[in-house]
Order: structure tokens, then C-alpha cells, then sequence
């Protein structure tokens, strides 16, 4: 997963400037509020895709391109795979489904299994060496770290079979300025993400995360085959859901912002501190994602499915809820608020939620993942 | 840098064994006993290799092997780049040559930049996040992490134009048996790394050392275009050196040895303790490397030079030169005797080198580096 203000692209012919943006990485490392302990929620999506990722191999992937790329081996990417423990159901799926459809169509009895390269691409923060020592290791590919913000190029012309990335593109590469800043329309005060109820702050979110989805599907147009793939599990809510008896994961960030303002009040640092504090994502309805990705030239949309998140009942207690908004959110606290406020901050995020009858039930989480399927198109 | 059983090809069509085995990185991080604070011997060598480097690229790359590589990238790897501090000014001196020669070589006023793809590849316990967080700001190419054992393949067939390695090579995938068998004449006992005078020692280490190499440049055969070079920067010894005046890498850690023996003698572990520990790599002369290279069917040697270790005159105190040591070792030695006697072994190694009017000098290390060139040559 990914954050901070777009880079050049690195593999264009002028030298990088100096990084100095606020790429932001997972809780990495295996312990108690590591994203490795704390991503069920992210992972049951994996297993409701996998026949919709199967189909769509099967019948969308050209024997001809199948048979272009097979000279450099079958490359597959994952754009924001983290500490990988998600990302390696997902490539275990993908390569079988390529390498069967392989089969299928050489029309040999006993025909060549397929060379795999995967691409594991995160930003240059997240724990690649977790990544990597936890590599299966009846794995049926090449493995290949790749650090960087996946909003620009990242890999050769024309390389990858198929690109994939779950739970990452609603990380925006900044938080709208407006949003900031005091005199606009838009100024977002004690609040620490978009509420349903402000519009600017709604639109001012909405058109930074377009962008960055534009600039997402530019990077990977140069990158990707005529015809290859992609798959997108996006993080979503539904247009329609009732606040009153429902919550969508904005709302539960909603709430830890509450927990920030009543420390505010409690004098454990000004109010100012939390009104200049936004989260860099966005979760778009399905109404709003699908005109922006629809306005891309090189790519056409094949297919989105809306997915019920079954990840919401891996998540039974208010406890291991707040252990999954942690390992999210903690590196970014931290920065900001200080390491030394976390441990206050969560317990008192726990009291909130086990105080509110609506987040007592996991069946009460609108929150949808959006699965879409794009064809790189012919040039 | 890599040590380890050597592993099947992964590109292969069959499915890893899981692995346990003893794959070796240098100490991570960047704090005191780390390897980017500690590997100042390692580093001279690249001032030196630099015009040696850029004449063979000017000199012995054919512009029709560049056209066909600029496809996909002009691909350079680096083979045990560990956290990457000495392994950057490499690349960097060698994406410049290689540009420069495409420049000359294309004809026109202002020719294309060319795409870089650089490959950094050590074991899959190697500290990749600090390598990935070090990397220079102002590159020309793109980053690749490769995490595996380069004595099997890792790459995608010919995709290399430029392999290089540098202080890698003399890490063996595993110490010989016979060294710890105490019926062979090849027992190392009292010892933890073989000695001058044991030649049936030095014979087993040899032998283990040439079947690496091979192995090494077999897979590198795959993955390398024809016509693509090669540079090897391989720690060595001369032939003839004075152990009375003289020292070398090995004597280093002989003296290491005899630390351990004497802890042993104190009742600090078992004399078996030091018996059953062998260090796992080799420093040949260049008589010895000269005629395994050349065995090699694939590769033509094109050059090979003996250059003078600058990195000694890097290590001014004996308490550096003992740091340095422990950065490269101490894992292993942690491993085997337990993390609690780390501390004491290298005071004592300090009193010991301090002792030692030889190890007084750096001008009297007579460690020595072989650079050699190798082509890839037509299938």
C-alpha cells in the first residue's frame, strides 16, 4: 500500500530529486500491531475474487499474447503488496490460472510449464524483508522486489503479463491542500478524514483520489502488454447506507478522530494538531469509481463486480478491531501526534467502540470491495 | 553476500524444497556493528576496478548487443550487493559506461538515454529495507531487489547485458564435510577456517570453492546475453607470503581462532565447540581461480588483474579492523556459540591483534583482489 506525492519516473532519462514525502508503509515485522497479525480483514476478499480472476484468465487472455510473452517468462505484479502475507494467496492464484490457460491453449499433451517472474512493488518504507523470509516456498515463480510509489512507472516498456493490486489504490499520493486550510470551504476541522456530511470535504477528497488513479493507469499503460490484465480489488462503500444503524470503515476512522478530539480536550495536545491532521485515502462508491476508470484511453473495462467484504467477520471483537485500524494507521500517529499518545489513544478508540451498539455487530459493516478488470488495449 | 547449500533453479518447473538451510547475510541496519559502518576494507576496490571497468565496457560490448538489449532495458545485476553502500558507486560507474557507449556507439547529435534496469541481489535474509532506503536519490535506472542464493538461477534467460560481483564470491554454499569429520585426514581441528599448513584442509576448501564458482557461472550462462561482460572482484591471496612479517584475510581470522580456542581452554564452551566450526568461504590465488574460470564452455576470460587491497589502509586501529571483522562474522558466530560470548571474543581479538606487531602495519596485509573480466560468448 501506498502514499505521498507522485515521483518521476525513474526510469525516464532525467536523475530524481531528493525524497522527501510522506511515502507511508504498514506496520511492518510479525508482532502483535503488525500488519502481518492485523489484515484479516483485508484478506478474506482474496478468496471470494479467486473465481472471478480464474474466469477472466481463461476466457480474456489472448493465446497470442500468451505466446509474445513468453520469450521474457510470464511477469506478474503486485502494486502495494506489503509485508506479502495477502499478496501470496493472490499470486498463487494468478500463476496457476495463466499457467493452465497455457496448457490449454498449446495444444501439446504434455506442454511446457510456463516461466513465472512476480513482482512484488511496495514503497520504498515498507518491510521487504519480511516480504521476502516469508516467501512460500513451493512457490512456482521468480520472486523480484520492486520499491516504489506505484502512481509512476516502475517497470520496462511492455514487460507485465498481468498486474494486480488489492487494499492500495485508495491511498491518495497527498492530502487535498484544501482540506488544510483554514480559510477554505473545504477546511476539514476536528475531523481526521471526509465525513458523509461535507460535501467540499467529500469533492476535494474525490478529486485527488481520480488523479491518482489516472496517474496509477498511466504508469501501468506503459508498462503492460496489448492485452494483458489487470485486477483491482478496491476498497469501497455503497452509495446508500444509514449511519444511524450501519458503518462503512470511514466511519470507524471517523471515530478514532473523535477519540483525538476528546484528548485534545483533555489538554493532551491543542485541537489545532488534530485539525491539521487528514488520512491520505479514499474509499469511492461504485458510482464515482467507474466514470474514472472508464475515462482511460489505453484500457477497457471488462468487468466489475461489487464483493460483499467477508474480511469484516474475521474481526469478532471490538479488540481485534482496533488491532487492524492500528497497524494501519499507527505509523502516521505516531508522526504526527507522537509514539507516546498511541497507546491512550487505542484504548480509549476500544471504549468507543465497545460503547456504540452499531459497531457490535460485524454484519452492521456496509464497507464493499469493488472488483474491477481491465485489458490493456492494442496500441 | 551469500553462503548456503545451493538451491534448485526456481525459475524450474518444479516446486522449491522448503528451505533450511544456512544462508548467511552480512550484520543489517547501519548501527555500529553493522556492515555499512564496517566494510570500508571492502570498499577501495571499486576506485580501482573503475577505469578498468569502463574500458572493457568501451572496448568489448558490441553495439549490436546493445540494440537488441534496449528492448527491454539495458539489465545489470549485482550479485551479493548486501545493503547496497558499496554495491551503488558500482552501478552507478557502470550505467554511465554502458550510456557512454551507447552514446558513441548510435551515431547521433543528441542520442536516446537509455533505460536502465539494476538487479540487487544478496540471500533471502539479506537486510533489503536498508538497501532499499539507501538508494541514491539522483539514479538513472530502475531498482530491482532479487533475493536468493547466486549459485542457482535467478533471473529471466538472457536478460543480462552486465553481471558484477564484488567481495561475494568466496562465500561457499557450504563448508566441505570431510573438514569436520574427525576419521578424516581433512580435519580441522583447533581450527576455524583452514590454515597454510594443512594441505589436505586447504585441498577439501579448494575443491568446494571450484564446484561453487561453477555453479555460479553456470547459472549465470542462462540468464546472460550473448555478448554480455562480466566483472568479478574476488578476494585472494598471493602464492608466496611471509607468515612471520606478512598477513593475509585468512591469518585475520586464524587469529580469531585461537581466540576462540583460548575461551575454550577458560571453560567459556567445549573444545568440540571450536572443533565443529568451520567458516564457509575461500580465498584462492590467483593461480588457483585463473584455470577454473577458464573451464568454463560459456564464458571467454577476457582479463584478469591482480589488484592491491587500498581497502587496508581503511582500517587504521586495530579496534576497526577487529569491527570490520565482527560485521562480516558475527551472525555466525552467534549462531554457533550463542550471542553472550560475542562481546568477549572480540575483546580478547582486539588484545590479540594489539599484540601482534605484524597486524600493526596495514602495509603488511598482502590480501590481494583478482578482477576478472568475463564474455559471454555465442550459444
Amino acid at each position: 500500500m501506498t502514499s505521498g506525492n507522485s515521483k518521476p519516473d525513474i526510469t525516464a532519462n532525467e536523475a530524481l530529486p531528493t525524497l522527501t514525502l510522506p511515502l507511508y508503509a504498514m506496520n511492518g515485522g510479525d508482532g502483535p500491531h503488525s500488519y502481518v497479525q492485523n489484515s484479516s480483514y483485508q484478506r478474506g476478499v482474496v478468496d471470494i475474487a479467486k473465481p472471478i480472476i480464474e474466469e477472466e484468465i481463461s476466457k480474456n487472455v489472448d493465446i497470442k499474447v500468451l505466446s509474445s510473452a513468453s520469450t521474457n517468462g510470464f511477469w506478474v505484479a503486485d502494486f502495494g503488496c506489503s509485508t506479502g502475507h495477502n499478496s501470496f494467496p493472490a499470486m498463487q492464484i494468478i500463476t496457476e490460472a495463466i499457467h493452465q490457460k497455457h496448457a490449454a491453449s498449446s495444444g501439446l499433451i504434455t506442454p511446457k510449464v510456463p516461466k513465472f517472474v512476480v513482482v512484488f512493488n511496495d514503497v520504498i518504507t515498507n518491510d521487504f524483508n519480511t516480504l521476502f523470509s516469508s516467501l512460500p516456498p513451493h512457490r512456482n515463480y521468480n520472486a523480484v522486489g520492486v520499491p516504489g510509489d506505484f502512481h509512476a512507472r516502475l517497470l520496462p516498456e511492455s514487460s507485465l503479463l498481468f498486474a494486480y493490486s488489492s487494499w492500495a489504490l485508495h491511498w491518495l499520493t497527498e492530502v487535498p491542500k484544501v482540506v488544510g486550510e483554514s480559510g477554505s470551504r473545504a477546511w476539514n476541522k476536528g475531523e481526521i478524514l471526509y465525513t458523509k456530511d461535507r460535501k467540499d470535504v467529500c469533492d476535494a477528497y474525490l478529486n485527488q483520489y481520480a488523479k491518482d488513479i489516472e496517474a496509477f493507469l498511466d504508469a501501468r499503460e506503459v508498462e503492460m502488454m496489448s492485452g494483458g490484465l489487470m485486477t483491482l480489488l478496491i476498497p469501497a462503500v455503497p452509495a446508500f447506507w444509514n449511519p444511524d444503524t450501519e458503518y462503512t470503515y470511514p466511519s470507524d476512522v471517523n471515530l478514532l478522530g473523535s477519540c483525538l478530539m476528546d484528548m485534545a480536550k483533555k489538554g493532551r495536545f491543542c485541537e489545532a494538531k488534530v485539525d491539521s491532521f487528514n488520512l491520505p485515502y479514499y474509499f469511492p462508491t461504485p458510482e464515482q469509481l467507474k466514470p474514472i476508470l472508464e475515462r482511460s484511453h489505453s484500457f477497457s473495462l471488462e468487468r466489475l463486480e461489487i464483493l460483499n467484504n467477508p474480511g469484516k467477520h474475521s474481526l469478532p471483537s471490538v479488540k481485534a478491531r482496533a488491532a487492524f485500524i492500528r497497524a494501519v494507521h499507527e505509523g502516521l500517529l505516531a508522526d504526527h501526534f507522537g509514539s507516546e499518545v498511541i497507546d491512550e489513544l487505542f484504548d480509549l478508540y476500544i471504549q468507543k467502540l465497545a460503547a456504540s451498539p452499531v459497531f457490535q455487530n460485524p454484519n452492521n459493516d456496509k464497507s464493499i470491495v469493488i472488483l474491477a478488470v481491465l485489458k490493456r488495449k492494442s496500441d
